[in-house]
């Protein structure tokens, strides 16, 4: 039997053209808040660069069900609003207490802890505002499941009770059960949901979503292992990890 | 021509036994959340009592659509989960610092300022699950509406823009125009939508809709006057104004 021939696939330039698209989507999303100060806060942090891992990966699933991917751009817009909050929240001087995030002060450094905490809020309410604007072609009833599905990461289920665990854990040594805890739902629920969010918007028969949760769950899995691989490896905490994945994208061409 | 009978309405036992249904409603709401610390903050504030009013008045139009109120609850609990998690937030050292709300330490006095920013953005997203679950004869139309609503009216356009116009004008001199936007957006927009939404599960049309917008715009005037008067005249700040509010309520039998 012939070896199969694999069609070739520029997987860089895929990732950047789909990039490109999420960060003109992000720039559009947000609207004439009132007062500009909130605005320019929730405008600080949601653009402030990243791979954007989290809304391609969500515009491919729903691509995979022979769906445009534009379908899903609010979700995947209202998917990056709910990673960005949960950083802005996180790196308050009440929980990690980060001054740095992508090499530039965290959102409280810049505008105080009180404008940080409630551009995190607004941020949060607009991903389901995103959700519910009826997008031309997308049923109701998927769009009612993807609040559904993001409710429930974005909460205790999800991303709150992993970063509550996290806290009370700090400066103790964790079991790898509590440590797998964090994880599953700090990084991996959004990373899950990101992805099973695009293939519902595509309209994704129950089977096809099992075999994507189960996928995402590798992902969440591989991210969080090169995430501590780097943490081991890298030379500085913040532009060094960063510059390590970004060596670590750039070769994955294939 | 004969004066109208008017039937007696037994206005008291109506709000009594509304807000029974209420608090039985809410504190089935809140499910095993992990780890027990959020679950426990989450419900002291939640399970905090008060008049239950927003959760009522969305019951309420309901069932002036026609519709059994019992189609709304879900959705009242998403609006008292919504308006608790503004207090927790506004609460906040950060914020407007209080340690009382309605005569008992605030969350975070209890919990710490952490627990208390999760505690309330766990609230938040479960608000929007609540109304995510499929009520059995509720149009996922009228759903996905509630959903657009509360988006809005616990965000940027709302709450949070009130809080933030708030905080800015702590101390100075406000004119008439900002004194309006705050109270629009931090006491009336909740207000508004909490008649609005119901009367959307019920399935009211634009003509009933805009009808309830105004008369919401008024009790929301209403609430207004009622607080800054008590503020003047109660005895002391949390008990008195509590007390102050009972008495009114107490009077209104009609």
């Amino acid at each position: 039997m012939a070896d199969a021939v694999i069609p070739s696939f520029d997987f860089t330039a895929y990732l950047v053209k789909a990039r490109d698209r999420v960060e003109e989507a992000l720039d559009a999303a947000l609207g004439p808040e009132r007062p500009n100060q909130l605005r320019e806060a929730m405008r600080y942090s949601l653009l402030a660069g990243g791979k954007r891992l989290r809304p391609i990966l969500c515009l491919a699933a729903c691509e995979l069900t022979g769906e445009s991917s534009k379908a899903a751009m609010s979700t995947a817009v209202a998917i990056e609003m709910i990673h960005t909050m949960s950083l802005i929240h996180d790196d308050l001087p009440a929980m990690d207490n980060d001054d740095l995030r992508r090499g530039r002060p965290t959102n409280h450094m810049v505008y105080g802890d009180a404008i940080a905490i409630l551009a995190g809020d607004a941020l949060l309410t607009r991903a389901f505002e995103m959700v519910s604007l009826r997008s031309p072609n997308v049923p109701v009833e998927r769009l009612l499941k993807v609040v559904g599905e993001l409710s429930l990461v974005a909460g205790a289920p999800g991303l709150v009770g992993g970063q509550v665990e996290d806290l009370q854990c700090e400066g103790k040594e964790v079991d790898l059960d509590t440590l797998e805890f964090i994880h599953t739902h700090k990084t991996g629920a959004l990373l899950k949901a990101s992805v099973v969010c695009g293939a519902i918007i595509g309209g994704a028969d129950e089977n096809l979503l099992s075999a994507l949760r189960t996928y995402a769950n590798g992902i969440g899995l591989a991210f969080q292992i090169i995430d501590d691989i780097l943490d081991l490896t890298a030379s500085s905490d913040v532009l060094g990890k960063t510059a390590g994945k970004d060596l670590i994208a750039d070769k994955t061409t294939y």
